[in-house]
């Protein structure tokens, strides 16, 4: 959308911070806060049968979107769906196995299977996402932003090459060691792929978009900067050359990366995740409010009493500078055995600790 | 060891280094050199029945640790043992289920079990890790320092809670929000013990002593500083307090933790191990030549062909500030998957380019 028909909606406070511009309050939402800790999450998580199922639905992946909306209040809604779409729809058949995580029936396992592999047409390939992103529009109306995402080139190829999910994805490492021709060739081709994913996700109805590098931390700095930051800044860059896009806020978050976050800050991106193992304050000196930091409680402490996520969220708000561009978030996803009220005890923590005076 | 019965080694390149002399070479070991890439190494795996078989049985822990050590210009030697000796110790019957790594079948899960926890008895519940360290002394004779080490309080918790090894850890690090008292009980009980357990290894022949901290990375700043830091600072303070152990010099090795160096730095120890993904030349930098640094190849470079290793080896020598007291090593432990060859080409490369003029 062009700044002449971007969207007035009645809760702006996270595109707002996302700009640049003054709020009342700090903005809140939560990393999967439509999840496995709602009971009716898991209601309909069953009616689908398994959670791919659940993601390919249009009207479940809207259902689970707008149900923690109305438990709490947050300021913004993040499409339900899973950051290895991309590579499914490349032919590697994702699925979820029992107790394991995300399994790839077809992983990538040489030069020529890169070679082979085809961009995806979002449209056909990823139509599913894209009425999912409309449904979810049409279910909020102008009350609440839309968050559309992907995961990042660098953590798709670590998938894409591993098969499935490790703690040190020592398989992609290798390649890039091995093989770089071959390793950039997929991050290339990666680039593309969420380039046009996040531009479809944006003309559907998303105000805002999110790049999860949940792996960048495990490569060397200069593989990092080459291969990972590289090709989200090709992403960022991408988008602002579109007409249609160029007015939308991107939000970077590389798990793990907080010694490059002023090459982060650097992309153009408007905000930048942190995770839970960096001081805000710290990281607000650094960058300045050239971007917004969003982050960065840990999810850990939802599974201590109300009292303690209360005070950990105010003393969060007592590091930041005066002119740190504040959304509030866990430095990681919600897991799955927290309690909706203490998830509910953090929320209201923001929007009691986190008005600007 | 008092300043007057140190042992006088043939090759001291290592131990000079961590006490701040001059030396003529980079001395160089690499984390699990002894390990599942040797041939030789499988084999009497093989012959012990299972890896903690191999662990308790001194004279098969001695000759692992001194195969690597027939095949490459090592600087020094490590004893061959495993990061969770103190917690089956403990009770906590450590066994290695296959393909799923350490297992605990009486795991830590409440308050009353980690008051029921005992410090263990390093002659009688450990005496087979002793018994290992005086048979690598004698194996060696003045050759070659030999490096003992434990897991830092911190990591043992962590798999003692978990039960298991553990991406993310999740229940330890809600333990330490939920019941920070019981937490830090637990991390006290270990930090007497692992002082004990190195002061023992180092009087029966281990020349430094290193404590692995695999998962310091985890915790937030706060609790970094206070669980995981906090009791290497005492287990430091513990060994200088002894006179056979205040001359020994001690390495702390906090992974994904660089953002806490100059804390690590003013503990007092001799040595930091750093990951691979941060660059030798910025740490450098930051602590100037206050410790030793060891360190950083990222071990997914041993998949690589020959050239490779070597060109990275020659780039980490050239970030390196003059005055940088450098000890080679991977930013992680061996894989098993690389070949005895280009293990070679690593320790070759430090040997050529790793020279003092």
């Amino acid at each position: 959308m062009t700044q002449d028909n971007r969207r007035v909606l009645q809760n702006d406070r996270f595109l707002k911070v996302l700009r640049g511009e003054a709020v009342d309050r700090t903005p809140v939402w939560l990393m999967r806060q439509a999840g496995r800790y709602l009971p009716e999450y898991r209601e309909v998580r069953a009616q689908a049968g398994n959670f791919m199922n659940l993601c390919m639905n249009p009207e479940l992946a809207c259902e689970v979107t707008m149900q923690p909306l109305r438990r709490y209040g947050f300021d913004a809604a993040i499409l339900f769906s899973d950051i290895l779409t991309i590579p499914d729809a490349m032919g590697l058949e994702l699925r979820f196995a029992a107790g394991e995580g995300p399994v790839f029936d077809r992983p990538v396992q040489d030069a020529a299977a890169i070679k082979a592999l085809k961009v995806p047409d979002v449209h056909s390939d990823l139509g599913y996402v894209i009425a999912a992103v409309e449904h979810i529009r049409a279910a909020l109306g102008d009350s609440l932003p839309l968050i559309g995402f992907s995961g990042s080139p660098w953590t798709l190829a670590a998938y894409m090459v591993e098969g499935q999910g490790s703690k040190d994805f020592a398989k992609p490492r290798a390649m890039l060691h091995e093989d770089p021709t071959s390793g950039q060739m997929l991050i290339d081709k990666l680039t593309e792929s969420v380039s046009e994913y996040l531009k479809a996700q944006i003309r559907a109805g998303a105000d805002a978009a999110m790049i999860f590098d949940t792996w960048g931390g495990l490569l060397t700095s200069e593989q990092y900067l080459k291969y990972s930051l590289g090709s989200m800044q090709k992403i960022v860059d991408a988008l602002k050359a579109d007409p249609d896009t160029a007015d939308t806020p991107v939000i970077l978050f590389s798990k793990g990366c907080a010694r490059h976050i002023n090459a982060m800050a650097d992309t153009g991106c408007a905000g930048l995740g942190l995770d839970w193992t960096v001081e805000l304050g710290d990281i607000a000196r650094q960058v300045g409010n050239r971007v917004a930091l969003q982050g960065n409680l840990d999810p850990a402490i939802l599974n201590a009493a109300p009292e303690v996520v209360r005070a950990e969220v105010q003393r969060i708000f007592a590091s930041r500078p005066n002119d740190c561009r504040h959304i509030f978030n866990l430095g990681h996803g919600i897991t799955p055995g927290v309690t909706p009220e203490a998830v509910g005890a953090a929320v209201e923590a923001v929007h009691e600790f986190g008005t600007y005076s």
